[in-house]
């Protein structure tokens, strides 16, 4: 099915801009503006992409199928209501998990558009493979909207607010918490002066291991197995030099306990 | 170099002795007995690998160049103290990082061999880039060890033992601790019927951005970009229903907060 949306502009030149506006773009797809603050980035992006770059938001034309803010969620509310003054018909989306429509207050044709992946400029990324949520409340843009994500992608799901809020949170736990568990593991590795990258293999393996089965069974490690002497016996190596780091141990070690029912 | 130790008896008939026994025996070591509680599990392993198999300990042979105790933590040391009894010269480590070497008090040859991977019987290994981790206080059996770690592996490492549980405590946050927030994440998914699967793209995306960039580096998410607003939506939406993940959210945001330096 061709889509009805068939010229679009990008507010913004970052990560997700830069990933969405080239995926577009060879889809088939005319990118009309590039809209940045800043003259360079949004140059930069619209070369590629045989877009018109802006850097002065007063030229902005508004005459598109749709506009896309991919840009910090602060910053979204003061674009948008710019924009929305000028022509509150015109079709628009951002694509953060963590903003409601509400910010877009005054749109009659406002939407979410939000695609579940950590972008990195630099870095190649297969965007078929990446989930994209749309959320709106408008009919007519809801079918733009999938007909528009299935252009580029073979995973599209329309969602809720609610549960967009839901799986934003689930988003955190799985990339930013065990992002950090890895980065806490590297910060204590250097401390006693082991090589953090011994660990990558296992990293690597946990992945593999959940591709298979459910998380919820491949857990393993002391609290699995309620191994409460080694339990106990980190923590006091812990409790010694460490203290956020005791509280994560043991906050972790009871979750675990407490889902698999050990507890003492 | 050829490794002085060519013959070696396992106890244990578990993921480890099986990953280990098959690949010391593919590299030309001769497997000699495989000990286990039960017989069956015994004789699978032991027909793979040309081995004897024994389920009575009585029966071990201890004339042997190494015997690789492959079992639970809980049950090292009722076996090896049999075994120290009946010949205290005897080569032998166990597998475990988790336990140190006076679990082995009598033994005059006793160290640890531990591969710091999460080892499944069903699921393949490249076993020649699993770390291995070798303890002890002998310095002719260190040098055997080595030299038999190398056949099978490239990345061998000599630890003491306060490194041993420093790195294993690591090992636990990076395996253990990420595989539970993937189960919380599962579960919390399930509760609000989202498809939890949509995650997986995230999770693979995050462990390949580590293989690039250091973790401390590649950190992302509202607690890293100081986002009080997103972070205190989240913990509101979470305090109403889940009080255990309502806390993980809580310190890990804390915890992230506090290692950029970003704390209001």
């Amino acid at each position: 099915m061709t889509s009805s949306i068939q010229k679009i502009s990008f507010i913004g030149s970052g990560n997700v801009a830069t990933h969405l506006a080239q995926a577009f773009y060879k889809a088939g797809i005319q990118i009309h503006q590039v809209y940045s603050m800043s003259c360079s980035n949004a140059e930069q992006l619209s070369s590629k992409i045989s877009a018109e770059y802006i850097c002065d938001i007063e030229r902005l034309d508004t005459n598109v199928d749709l506009i896309v803010f991919a840009v910090k969620d602060e910053v979204i509310k003061d674009l948008s209501e710019y924009v929305i003054r000028k022509n509150p018909l015109v079709k628009m989306v951002h694509t953060s998990g963590s903003i409601g429509l509400d910010v877009f207050e005054g749109a009659l044709n406002a939407g979410i558009f939000y695609p579940l992946q950590s972008f990195s400029k630099s870095k190649e990324m297969d965007i078929s493979k990446v989930p994209f949520l749309i959320t709106t409340q408008n009919t007519l843009l809801r079918n733009d909207l999938i007909v528009l994500a299935e252009t580029i992608s073979s995973k599209v799901y329309v969602y809720s607010e609610d549960q967009l809020k839901h799986l934003h949170i689930a988003a955190v736990l799985v990339n930013n918490f065990s992002n950090h568990l890895f980065a806490l593991a590297q910060d204590y590795c250097n401390k006693h002066q082991l090589d953090y990258q011994l660990l990558l293999p296992l990293i690597q393996e946990t992945i593999h291991k959940i591709e298979q089965f459910a998380p919820i069974d491949a857990q393993t490690g002391p609290a699995r197995r309620g191994d409460y002497t080694i339990i106990e016996n980190h923590l006091k190596t812990l409790s010694e030099e460490e203290e956020s780091l005791h509280k994560i141990y043991k906050l972790f070690s009871d979750s675990i306990l407490n889902m698999y029912q050990l507890k003492s």
